[in-house]
C-alpha cells in the first residue's frame, strides 16, 4: 500500500486549504494514510511530518504497521495527546490553524481538544480531504476489493443450498457467515440481510427468526471484510413458482441494473447513473417502489463517497468503485434487489466477479 | 420494557438541567427510551412529549416498535428534521435551549443543526442524562443480560472442542460464532478474541490465521448480542503441560478476579473494586503486567458506564451490571485473563452463569 504517497499528497494539500495541521481521527482515514489498524488512534499531519498517537495496547502493532509517521504512546485519548504535542512545540507563529474532521469528531472531543490547545492553535472544520482522496482507488486497493467481492460472491452458493421452505432466515445467514470466516473474512461488512416472502419488501430486512415460506422472493444482501476491504452483493431468488407480477418485477429490476451498469463511465455524474436506473423502473410504473439510491462507493468502509442518487453532481472517474443496486419493494407483498460492485475504467466499467443473474427458482 | 417510565423520568429531568428540549442522537439511547431499533433516527424530547424522526425505510418498523413518541418520517437527516420542527413551532419564548448529546453528535452535524435553527433556539451540550439512567438496569434488562450471558457462556464448550495444536485461531472463533448464530444471537458484541501462545499476551488479540501451538495459553474472550443486550466473558485454557510460572500466573489472576468479585457491593466505588484486583497482583509482582482496567458496565452497548478503574469515584448501586476481568500479560511470553459479568445486588453481587474456573489443560 502506498501510504507514503497518500500522506505526501495530503501534506501538499494543507497550504491550499489554509491549514497548518490536520488532526485525522476517522479510523479508516488513519488506516488509509498510515496502515494502522488499531481501534484507538489519532494522526496529526503537518506539512513536514506526521505523528500517530495511540495507547499501550498497540505498541507492537503500531511499530509493525506504521512506517511513515512517528509513533507516540500515551494514556490520554489520542486527540488530546495530539493537542498536547501542539502546545508543547516552541512558540507558534500567530494564527496557526488545526483542521479537524468534523464528520467524525464528536462535539465533546472537539471541545476537549480546543481546551487543551489553550488558544495557542485555532481549530477549524476541514474539508473531507482524505475522503475525497479515498474515492479513487489505486491498483492495490482494487485488487483487495476484487478478492473481497470474490469471497462474497462465493457465499451465494451457500445461500442457494440453505434456502428452503421452513428454514429460518438466520440459519441461512449463519451458514454464509461461517463459510466467510472459514475463508478468512474478518467479519461481515454489514448485518446479513435474508428477507423472505413479504419481508423481501423490507429494504433492510436483517435475517430474522422468520421461516422461509413455500412461495415468494428471498432477498440475499451480504458482504464481507477481507484484509480491511468490504464487499457488497445482492441476489434475489424465488421459492416456488413465481407469479407473472413477480417474474416481471424481477426482470424489470434486472433491466434497470444492467442499464445503470452500462451507463457507468468517466465523466458521467452520479445522479445520471441513478437516473438511468430510475427511468427503466418509471416506464413500468415501478419507480415509486424504488425508495433508496442506486448505489454507493465502498472500500475500507461499506458506505463511502460517491453516492449514486438524485442531485449528486460528482463525476465518476477511473478507479472509483461503486455498487449498482436498484430494487423494487411493494409493501406487504414482494421485493427484489440485484446488486453488483463495479470499478470505473478508462472507457466504462468492469463488474467484479460477474455471474448469471437470471431468476433462480428454488 | 418500561419505555414510558424511562422517557417520563428524562422529561422530568429537563428543567433541572435548564433544557427545554434534548435531542437524543445516540442510537442505544434512542432504543432505551423508545424501543426503536433502526439505524437512522433522532428522538426530540420536550417536557410535554417526544418525536422520533426517521426515514422511509423504517415506517413499518417505527410504528411497530415506538409507542411513546410521535413518529415523523422524512428524507432529511433525522437531527435536521428535528431542528426543522423546532423552528416551525409557533413563536418561541426567548432563550429556548436545545441540549445535544456531545459525545455522539459530530461537529459537522451540530453545525448543521445550529444553522437549521436559525438562532431561534440555542444549542448546548447536555450532561449524559440517558447514559446515567442506563447505568442501573431494571428487572427486564437484567433478564435479557442473563440470557445473553447464558448463551455466551455456552460457547466455551465449542471453544474447548475446537482448541487443538495446529488449529487456527480463526477456525475456533468461526465455530463459536456459528453456534451463537444458530442459538439466535444477532451477532458478536465485539470481534472474537482467540489469542494463543505468545499472542495470549496481546490484550486485544483478535482471532487470526495463527495456528495454536503445542504448548501455551489460549485466551478466549467472546460476547454475543441477544435481543439487543451484550454478553462478555473470558476464559483462558492451557494447551499442553503448563510451566510453574504459567500455572502460578493463572492462579494469581483467578485470585485477583475472585477478590474483586467479593468486593462488589452497593456503596463501594469503581476505583475500590479495581484496586482490590490490582493489589492481589501487586503482592505477586504482577501488577505492572495488568495494563487495562478491571471492568466496565455493559447492556445495550458492550462498553458502558461505570468504568472500574483507578480514580473512578462512581459508587456501585443495585442493578448495575459490570464485568470483572483482571489479566496479566507478559510481552512475548504468555497472557491470562478471566472475566465474568456480575449484577450488583442489595448486599453484594451475583455472578451471571457461574462456572468452574480451575485451569483447563487441553
Amino acid at each position: 500500500m502506498d501510504h507514503r504517497g497518500r500522506l505526501r499528497r495530503l501534506q501538499a494539500a494543507l497550504p491550499d486549504n489554509k491549514l497548518d495541521f490536520l488532526l485525522v481521527t476517522h479510523l479508516p482515514n488513519i488506516r488509509y494514510l498510515s496502515g494502522f489498524t488499531g481501534s484507538a488512534a489519532a494522526l496529526l499531519v503537518g506539512e513536514r511530518g506526521a505523528t500517530l498517537f495511540t495507547d499501550g495496547r498497540y505498541i507492537a502493532q503500531a511499530r509493525a504497521e506504521v512506517k511513515n509517521a512517528r509513533i507516540a504512546i500515551g494514556s490520554k485519548a489520542p486527540p488530546l495527546a495530539a493537542a498536547d504535542q501542539l502546545t508543547r512545540q516552541r512558540r507558534s507563529p500567530p494564527a496557526r490553524l488545526l483542521g479537524i474532521e468534523a464528520e467524525s469528531l464528536t462535539v465533546g472531543m472537539r471541545d476537549r481538544v480546543a481546551a487543551a490547545l489553550r488558544g495557542r492553535v485555532r481549530v477549524r472544520s476541514a474539508p473531507p480531504l482524505v475522503e475525497r482522496a479515498r474515492m479513487v482507488k489505486d491498483a492495490s486497493e482494487i485488487q483487495l476489493l476484487r478478492e473481497a467481492v470474490g469471497l462474497g460472491a462465493s457465499l451465494f452458493r451457500v445461500a442457494r443450498e440453505k434456502i428452503w421452505p421452513g428454514a429460518s432466515e438466520v440459519e441461512v445467514a449463519a451458514a454464509m457467515e461461517y463459510e466467510a470466516r472459514q475463508q478468512g473474512a474478518e467479519g461481515t461488512s454489514f448485518p446479513t440481510i435474508i428477507a423472505s416472502g413479504p419481508r423481501s419488501a423490507v429494504v433492510h430486512g436483517r435475517a430474522s427468526r422468520a421461516r422461509i415460506p413455500r412461495r415468494g422472493f428471498v432477498v440475499c444482501d451480504f458482504g464481507v471484510i477481507l484484509a480491511g476491504y468490504c464487499s457488497d452483493r445482492t441476489r434475489t431468488v424465488h421459492v416456488g413458482p413465481p407469479s407473472k407480477e413477480a417474474r416481471d418485477g424481477y426482470m424489470t429490476v434486472l433491466e434497470a441494473q444492467q442499464a445503470a451498469i452500462a451507463a457507468v463511465r468517466p465523466g458521467v455524474t452520479a445522479a445520471e447513473v441513478d437516473g438511468v436506473a430510475r427511468e427503466v423502473l418509471r416506464k413500468r410504473k415501478l419507480s415509486r417502489y424504488f425508495t433508496h439510491s442506486t448505489g454507493h462507493g465502498l472500500g475500507l468502509e461499506i458506505h463511502e463517497a460517491p453516492r449514486l442518487a438524485a442531485q449528486q453532481a460528482q463525476q465518476l472517474k477511473p478507479g472509483m468503485v461503486v455498487t449498482i443496486e436498484p430494487g423494487v419493494y411493494v409493501p406487504g407483498k414482494w421485493g427484489v434487489r440485484i446488486e453488483d460492485v463495479v470499478v470505473v475504467t478508462s472507457s466504462g466499467c468492469e463488474v467484479l466477479m460477474p455471474t448469471e443473474k437470471e431468476l433462480v427458482i428454488i
